[in-house]
């Protein structure tokens, strides 16, 4: 998909959060949002929302020497999600369908922002036993799995990781490569939140080459590409992906809640709807 | 007060409203909002927020030729306020403390948005009965009210307007100067809507000479300076006439809801919260 006007206050609503999150100083903050606005107001609006996060992140690294400022906050999801490791993994293994369990819990690793209220609703499976995919395609996912060998998992964000872990472990025998962004971009995962949820052992983990939050194939490596078009499935975590790779030529199991209106309307569903749905322009 | 680095998203945020409200054209709100964000991007941010206005509607109003962009919007407010009117005023006279009903009415014209769901609840007087002043300097006020013979009430919102009629039927005997904006500016008020809500039969009604959502005194007419700093009570309505005056020189009542984060930090109360306020820099 292609940036929509209404990105655009939420670009900048995105950079006031990091600002604040990195200086106390006012005038600092004003001087890098006016930087970045004023690129804004010059960008070709052609691309995917994910790309703007070059200039908006790429400015603040370059004027503030931060390339990672979300990377405490990332330790302290991570932590957090393996705390509740150990319980998800009872619920799964008790439910009726371990398979679609896990799903929702890949889900919720979505959902949940890792506030300590959040997760102790988490802990008590009110969020897993309340959420409801507005759209779910989970007969043929289940179907698909089956049947694949090989399936590429393109991870999203830190805390979550540790979900996505959960729905993973319960693909056995698959071999399973997991994705990671290239190099720290917000909260989403690199190799290191990789290894701190224990991602490397239960599956072989690579860099897509990503330097946005989001997947753009053309900026991808070429043993990334090869694995895209040529495993037997693919899932994409969150909206972050799916606005990169929503028209990718192959088909895609999106899993991901409907966080703002724009994705909200695309998908013909209410803003923070939940959904396992299989797209791509070649749904196969 | 001044432009805090958090309102650039959200004058960038009430553009996009404003365009979505006056065209369908993606193409066209895109160019408008990159147009917006160039000046913002120069913009000297010494003003109070309210000032900014004159940035986006003005250039709204110069490239779609729409000077009223809400017109429609707020005839509705004030049809609908008219509505509730004769069930608002059983309240207040009914209530052990009528002025303080009053004060409270007045108040939530303030946080309404005249959406049917909402106008019910209003109705069912569940919305006055909740309603809790964080901050209430309503002794005093009433104090001063007694002693005050002539008063200048600000006016804010379409709709609100004819709660704010219902406080100043409270005033018995008083002097009411009633003052609206010069221009239509988003939904403030301004001559039409006064007549509208039957203000001018409660009331004598200026206008201040602002073209923007709020009070600017170095814009305002001598007539209004003049009603400002010599009346003996100012009442001012809502959070663009507390952005604005702040910082006068006089005592002021500011009754309003907290909307923002910025506005409710400056205050030190959660944004939501209603106030009833004695400000202003020498509260005298």
């Amino acid at each position: 998909m292609r940036i929509h006007p209404e990105c655009y206050p939420c670009f900048l609503r995105q950079t006031y959060s990091t600002l604040k999150l990195l200086t106390k100083d006012e005038e600092l903050q004003e001087t890098l949002l006016k930087e970045i606005m004023g690129k804004l107001a010059q960008y070709k609006g052609e691309d995917p929302p994910p790309k703007v996060s070059l200039v908006v992140y790429g400015t603040i690294a370059q004027r503030l020497g931060v390339t990672d400022p979300y990377k405490e906050k990332k330790l302290k999801c991570n932590r957090m999600a393996l705390e509740l490791y150990p319980h998800l993994k009872k619920m799964v293994k008790r439910a009726p369908d371990s398979l679609f369990m896990a799903v929702k819990v890949a889900i919720v690793g979505n959902i949940i922002d890792f506030g300590v209220g959040r997760a102790f609703k988490l802990e008590s499976g009110e969020a897993l036993e309340k959420l409801d995919l507005v759209v779910s395609h989970y007969a043929r996912f289940r179907q698909d799995l089956e049947r694949a060998r090989k399936i590429l998992y393109i991870g999203d964000n830190a805390g979550e990781i540790v979900f996505d872990r959960i729905l993973i472990e319960e693909m056995r025998g698959k071999e399973v490569i997991f994705a990671v962004r290239s190099v720290p971009i917000i909260n989403d995962v690199t190799l290191e939140d990789a290894k701190e949820a224990g991602i490397d052992q239960v599956a072989r983990v690579i860099e897509s080459g990503s330097r946005v939050p989001g997947t753009l194939l053309k900026e991808s490596t070429p043993e990334f590409k090869d694995l895209f078009f040529n495993a037997d499935m693919v899932i994409s975590k969150g909206q972050g992906n799916f606005e990169t790779l929503d028209d990718a030529h192959r088909a895609i199991y999106f899993l991901l809640r409907a966080k703002c209106d724009v994705v909200a309307q695309l998908l013909g569903v209410e803003v923070g709807s939940t959904l396992l749905i299989k797209g791509g322009t070649i749904p196969g």
